[in-house]
Order: structure tokens, then sequence, then C-alpha cells
């Protein structure tokens, strides 16, 4: 167990809050986007839930001419648009008086002495007790030089009793042997245990709920198997397009962007056994007997689709088509939606495909789990009585709208019996008083606690790669995406690959 | 198959909907309560349906004074006050020509043959082919008479190719012998498949749903025996006490009022095997074999407990106990609450309690069915994280807001892992647009159809007696029920019974 951990053996099984030790938290890339609608709110959040400790310490890094004061205002700023919680002025204060700023560029080594000096400050007057952690919300390719920074101006170097950590964002890289490098760079400033890759979608509550839904009730378990499991759909839809993001996209796609990462983790946490208990070591041990079991189809050519969105009319609006955005030349052919069956070649799910689908400008926004059963092997009904009844799911929706949807056939009410589908619902929002701490929230308090079980290990980002790497080589050896229209559920080679299985796709 | 029945051979599996053939109704006790507020409006909203044939004839008989004029008048103000459906003059006209009224007493020889004279003009002027079904709305003590009338007049006896049926309503005796003599009595006269027993509780929508429930989906019978399921709760409450049926309840009780026919059939419908088909054979097959296999405890004082409701308060009124309710002897050891664990010795279901009960003045109105799961056999989360979960349930909500509540365990939303039963619901109201028809209609129409797969067959009638018989003979034999307060779910003998099984009652 290393300094500053909570020294509880089981960090999610704890009901009382954890609050984090003395620390500090250094944002590099402080200016972006990011930080300002997602990092600093959360950080206040966390403050105005008496989560971070009362001499807590944020600084912030980047190569704009600013100094503490005016970034202590831009983050004002940022926590009065996005937080979650209320401002208060108290807890503002309270806050207000831990922040600085450092400017300077990423080569430049002068900077990250005036960093360190920032810190070792922090430590004498705010009591952050030399525990720091360095959240680089910058692009993967300055990861390089910021930690060779670190490790040169001596900051990566925990002291006996205190901790230093790394926080990263994905991608982590964009295929298995770029994930690698990465992965060396960081690993050899930071030891393994200290590095925290960030997937926001594992900070989302219903991830969570996923793990209690199915491990602290007798009624999922019993039938979460290929005994009873037909297939299982993993959707991430987006109804909007790349926006302002070429840069980023074009070149990475849809199985880069959020397969190989979000929906891969939520396959992971699906498929898995039960892991002895929820810390990390145990968890990460069941995700990775997981994708260390994950097949891919012989024929990539059929079990595989991709498509662009084409130009076209969405919620009464004329929108691009992807060839139309900024910055995307003609010639790109990057996947704006990409489906992918997948085979867990374990006792619990051989047999069971797992359908993947990520996409933009598709019908509505949407992120779900579908587990589709089994028809009954035997309907003591007419045919006819049962003909508009389908399979029975259950569904978690990850977003919005987080919750349960469980689908069974019901009798509609008349004289003559007529079987019907019909849904139950439970739905986080309606359930609990309790309103859910955003995704960062939890992240930056689970990085400054030291409790990585939400949090993806290398191993497990090769992995996946390692699933991913060959469908998208053949996908580039093979001709084009298709095109589809905006507002639908993507090309018509996504119906037609399942349409090869007897399946149909849900339309959420 | 006799005369009359419909063709296909499985009756509750048609879609289309099932129109009587030519065919006329008889009632007997036409002026009391049933036949004004359930019977006379279901057979409205049949016609109004397009579900009775355009000559039905529908004749009253009673003692009253009344000639068909007036009849029709009483049944046109009934339906105008009770029916489900619109009241339409078109429709009323069509009803209204087939109505005729016989008045005599029921010792009356020329009454019952003025009755078949109108039988047989109904069959000459509106057609109605010689089929006649007799609804016997009258006292269990004047079956004998009225069957015997019924011979003797010949109105019993079927032509060639046409039909003759009676339909009798519970209670179908007070214990087994007289039971047993009461179906002597009828079964001289009609033979065992024109014997109709009404059980309006069968005749619910969700005692269907709860046979397409079971039998439609994949999801719930891998879980629906002993392996996973813990016990299972059966409650019939209702808030009001005896009103103005002291003549009736006194002597009789809850168990026999309620247990011996509703109670018990919902049991044989939860317990039972998937039959091979829902035709009446093959169901009354299956609830027999759960029937015969329900065995009592052998500890009556321990497992079962009565009470009798006292004098207090109830939803802000003040409510007589029972003892000072009109025509109740202050010595009347009558149960008005009845609770019982049984248990069903066969491989689904050996070693899970079936707890029975029914009472009146309770603290709330209503009737379900509540299958409650063991816990999960190993639960990965500290305990406090799962204190407050309880056990898993699917209840069956027969009245009122029909429909299905699934209880399992999610996550609270916040930082720590904690994790708390939450509820998903399905009712019936508000997935369909289709109105439920009222049991009576269902019920009646299914008579005239000659399907019985809803009406209890003398069979379970004598065995649900052999189950009832001997705890009913224990109470007698065993001091008095104890008081209990209005309002509440029962006497405290009802809580420690269930605590001596290390359970407690549902508070629905």
């Amino acid at each position: 167990m290393s300094a500053g951990q909570n020294p509880l053996h089981n960090p999610l099984d704890r009901r009382l809050p954890r609050i984090a030790g003395p620390s500090g938290l250094v944002i590099f890339g402080v200016t972006g986007d990011l930080a300002r609608k997602k990092l600093l709110p959360a950080v206040y959040d966390l403050t105005n839930r008496g989560l971070l400790p009362p001499g807590f310490g944020l600084t912030g890094f980047a190569r704009r001419d600013w100094n503490a004061d005016h970034f202590a205002q831009v983050t004002k700023e940022a926590v009065q648009a996005h937080a979650r919680t209320p401002f208060r002025e108290r807890v503002w204060k309270q806050l207000e008086a831990g922040i600085r700023f450092v400017p300077g560029e990423f080569d430049d080594d002068a900077a990250f002495e005036r960093l360190a000096d920032t810190v070792a400050e922090l430590d004498r007057e705010r009591g952050t007790g030399g525990n720091h952690a360095f959240y680089l919300s910058v692009p993967p390719s300055s990861f390089p030089l910021v930690c060779q920074q670190l490790a040169e101006s001596g900051l990566s170097q925990s002291k006996p009793g205190a901790w230093r950590r790394v926080v990263i964002e994905k991608p982590f890289g964009h295929d298995l042997a770029s994930a690698r490098e990465l992965n060396d760079v960081v690993s050899q400033v930071f030891p393994s245990d200290s590095v925290f890759r960030i997937d926001h979608y594992l900070g989302k509550e219903t991830v969570q709920n996923l793990l209690a839904m199915r491990f602290a009730n007798q009624l999922f378990e019993p039938v979460w198997n290929a005994n009873y499991v037909d297939h299982v759909q993993i959707t991430m839809a987006e109804d909007i397009g790349i926006g302002s993001r070429a840069g980023y996209y074009d070149g990475i796609g849809a199985a880069r962007d959020v397969i190989q990462n979000h929906l891969l983790q939520l396959l992971a946490l699906t498929a898995m056994e039960e892991p002895v208990s929820f810390d990390a070591a145990s968890l990460r041990a069941e995700k990775e007997k997981v994708l260390s079991a994950v097949v891919r189809p012989r024929d990539l050519g059929r079990h595989t689709a991709r498509g662009q969105y084409a130009a076209g009319w969405q919620a009464g609006e004329k929108v691009l088509g992807y060839h139309d955005e900024d910055g995307i030349p003609a010639s790109s052919t990057t996947e704006t939606y990409a489906a992918i069956r997948l085979d867990v070649d374990t006792r619990r799910w051989a047999g069971v495909p797992f359908y993947l689908r990520a996409g933009k400008r598709l019908g509505r926004r949407v992120t779900e789990i579908a587990v589709v059963f089994k028809r009954a092997p035997h309907l003591p009904f007419a045919l006819s009585a049962t003909q508009e009844l389908g399979q029975n799911a259950i569904v978690i929706r990850v977003q919005p709208d987080e919750g349960v949807t469980l689908r069974f056939g019901a009798k509609v009410p008349g004289t003559a019996m007529e079987v019907r589908d019909v849904t139950m619902d439970f739905g986080y929002g309606h359930a609990f008083t309790e309103s859910s701490p955003e995704a960062y929230e939890r992240l930056i308090l689970d990085v400054l606690l030291g409790d990585p079980p939400l949090f993806p290990h290398h191993r497990e980002v090769e992995l996946s790669w390692e699933i991913l790497d060959p469908i998208i080589d053949y996908w580039e050896r093979h001709g084009r995406p298709d095109a589809y229209r905006p507002g639908t559920w993507g090309p018509e080679s996504a119906d037609a690959m399942l349409a090869r299985d007897g399946r149909i796709w849900r339309r959420p």
C-alpha cells in the first residue's frame, strides 16, 4: 500500500464519504476546453462537498501570460458557469487561497523549475505534504516532453511517505505499437501504480451500477450467460457531427475514438466474472480475462461495417457531410460509424456474439448495453398469439437518462390471448434524491485517494488494441466507408451484417 | 368437442375476437346486487363489442311481479349506471328485443314450465338454437331446488347439436363434505363439462398475464424455482369491514371466503409447471398437480394465524369492531384475517414456503403475488455497502393498478459504493391503450363459447377443501382469533408466525 492511500482494503466498499488527504493538483493545458468545462468545476464541487483538504493546492500550467489572480478569475468564471453544486463564497475563498499559476512552454526548463518551486511553496504554506498529481490535459504528442521535464525537474520523484501521480486522458495511442511507446515514455518516469488513465465513461454512475446490478442481486446473474443470452449489443450513438474536432478526428475515426476504450471497457464489465473484490487488481484481472478471451470474426468483411455520414437533414436542419466539414480532405477514409462483431470464448459466453457500434450523426444520442435473451425454448401459445413478441432484453442505459429497462412479453388486455412486448423502467434520476456527481469529480477524487479501480490499466489498453488493430488494418486495405444519411442508424452494410446472423439492431 | 364449442383446439390462443354462436342466458336471482352491478352490464358490454349474436336472449327469473318491459327498464338502468362501454341506443335496442322475464318461486313447478315456454319461444323467434346457459346467482342453499326444477321441467336437457349449461358462483360448499354434496346435486342434472364454476378472480387480466409472463418469456422461468426463490407471499387485503354481509360472512370467515378459492387458485397458477396447452384439461391437470402436492405444516399452531378486527380508527373514521357489526353475535369466533403457511412438495418448490394471507380492515386494498428471491450466494461488497439491501422480488399486482413490479438492488449515486433497493414497474393501465374488459364479460362469454380454461373444476374445489379443512378444524378446537386494530396488517401472531421462519410480511 503506497503512502496517502486510504487504509481500508476495498475502496469501493465504504459508505462514508472518502476525503482526500493533504494534496495538490497541477493541470497542464489549463486553458483548454476540458479544464474550463469539467476539471476546474469538478475541483470546486469536490471542495464544496468537503472532500478535499482545506489546504488543497490547485496549480495551472500553460503558455499564457497569466498570473495566479488571473487564473483564479478564470477558474471562478468556469465554476460559476459549469459547477454542479451551488456557488458559495466561503468555499470559493478556501479553494482560491490554494490557486497558483505557472506560465511557460513545455520545453522551457526554467518554467518547470518555477513549477517545482511553486509545489514546494504549497507544501510549506498550504500543507500539501509533498503529495501532487499532474493532470496532462494536453495532446498525446506532448506527453513525452512533459514527462521528461517532470523527471528532470525532480517533480515526478515522491519523497518518503508522500506521492506523485500522473493523469493521462485517452487516446492511449492510435494502435498497439504507439500505445506501447506512449506507455514506455510514461513508465520511465512514473511507476505503474502512479499512472492514472482517465476514461471518463468509467466514472459514470451506470457503469458502477452495472457492477452493483450484476453482483448485488440474485435475479440477473442466473440468466447472464450463454444458456439464456442470445447476443449483446453495445451502442454509443451521437447525433452531432465532428464539429470543430476535424484535426483530432480525421485519421482516428469511430473505432479508435470510442470502441477501443469506452465500448471494449463496457464489454469487459458486462462479460466479466465476479471479481474477488472491487479493488483495482481484482477488477483488472477479470476485465483482462475477458479482453484476452475476445475473438475477432474470421471474415472481417462480413462481420464488420463502417460508414461516413453524408450531407443531409437532421432534426430539421441542413447538415454537412463528413467530407464537407472544415479541415477534412475529400480523400479521407476515416469512418464516422463503426460496427464490429466480437465473440468471447469463455464457458459463460461461447456462442454469444457481442455487437459493438459507435457513430456520429445517428438517430439520437444514446449509450446503452442491451443484453438480448433467447426466445423461450417452447411457447405454449398459438403462433398468432405471439407474433408481435420480440426477445426479452435487459438494457442498461448509460446516457442520457441513466437507468435500466427490462423488456418482456405481457398479455394484451382483451378476451383473446395475445402477447406483446412491454417494458419496465428504472431511472436513476427518479429513484434517488441524491444527484449524481460528475464523472470527473469521482475520477479526480480517486486520483487523489490513490484508488484506481475505475482506471484502465496499460495491459487493458494493449489488449484492446490487439483486438482492434487487425480490423482497422483490414479496413485500410479494403475500399472506403459506406455513406449514410444523417439521422439514420448508420449504413445499410451495418444492417446487412446483423441480418447475416439473423438479427437486427435495436433502434434505441 | 361438444356442440356449440368453438372449433379451434386451443381457446386462449386466438387473436381474433371470439363471437358467441346462437344462444341465450337465463339469470336466476336477477334482482340481486350482482346481477344489477355486474351481470347485466357485462351482457350489454359484450353486445356492444359485437361478441353476442344479434338474436341473443336474456331472461330474468325472480319472485318479483315484473314483466319483460319492467325487467328491460331495470336492465337499462343497470347498464347506464354500470356498463364499461358507452351506451348506444342501437345496441340497446338489439339487446332489448331479446329480453324476457319469468316471475316465480323456485318451488313453483308452473313457473319453470313458463320458463321452458319462454326459452322455446326464444328459439323460435330469436333463433337462440336451443343453446341456453342458466346462471344461478342465488344462495347455495337454493342450488338443489333450482337444479331439480331445471331437470323436471326438461330445461337441463340439451337437444341434439345444442347445449345447456349451468353457472354457479362461490362458495362451492363450506367444507369438503358439503362441496361434494353440492357437486352431487349439480352433477345429477348437468354433465361435468356443462358446469361452470365462476371465480371472478380468474377472469382478471393479471391472472392471465401471469400465464403469459411465466410462459411467453425466457427471463423469468429460469429463476422460478427453489434454487433461486426463497418464499412466496400471496396477499388479498381489504380495507373495508364486512359491511352488510354479516349473514353471509359469520361462520364462514376469511379462509373459506377467499383462501379456499382465490388464493389457492393463485398459488396453483404461480407454482404449476408449463401446461401442454392452455385448454381446460391441460391447465386443470397442472393446477391439480400443484394442489395435490400441497403440504400443510405439521404444527398448525405455529404456522397459521387468525384475527378478528377490533373497533378503532381507519382513514380518519371511527369504525366498528367485528363483534359490534350488525348481526354478529358477541361469541363469534369467525376470523376476519387468516394467514397460512403451505409447502408444495415438488422438485421445483421443495423447501419454498408459500405464505397466504387474507383479511378485512387491513392497511389498504391490495391483492398481489410476491415471489421473493434468496439473497445472492455471495456479495463482493462490504457489509456496510449492502445493509439497506433486501431480497430481490417479482411482485404480480392483481389489484388495484394491475401490473408487475420488480425489486432489485442498485447503487446509490455518489462516490462511495452503497447498494439500496429500487423498483421497476410495469402497469397494465399505462402500457396498453386497450382497456381491460370486466372479469364478468370474459367469463360470461366463455360460458357461451363453452371455453372452460378459466373455471375451476370440481376436483380443484375438493383438493382446496382437503387442504383447508384440517386447518379450520384446528382453529375451531383452539381458542379464538386474536384481535387486531383496523388499518394495521393483522394480528401480532401473524408477524410472529413469519418471524419464526426468519421472514417478514411485505407491507404492500
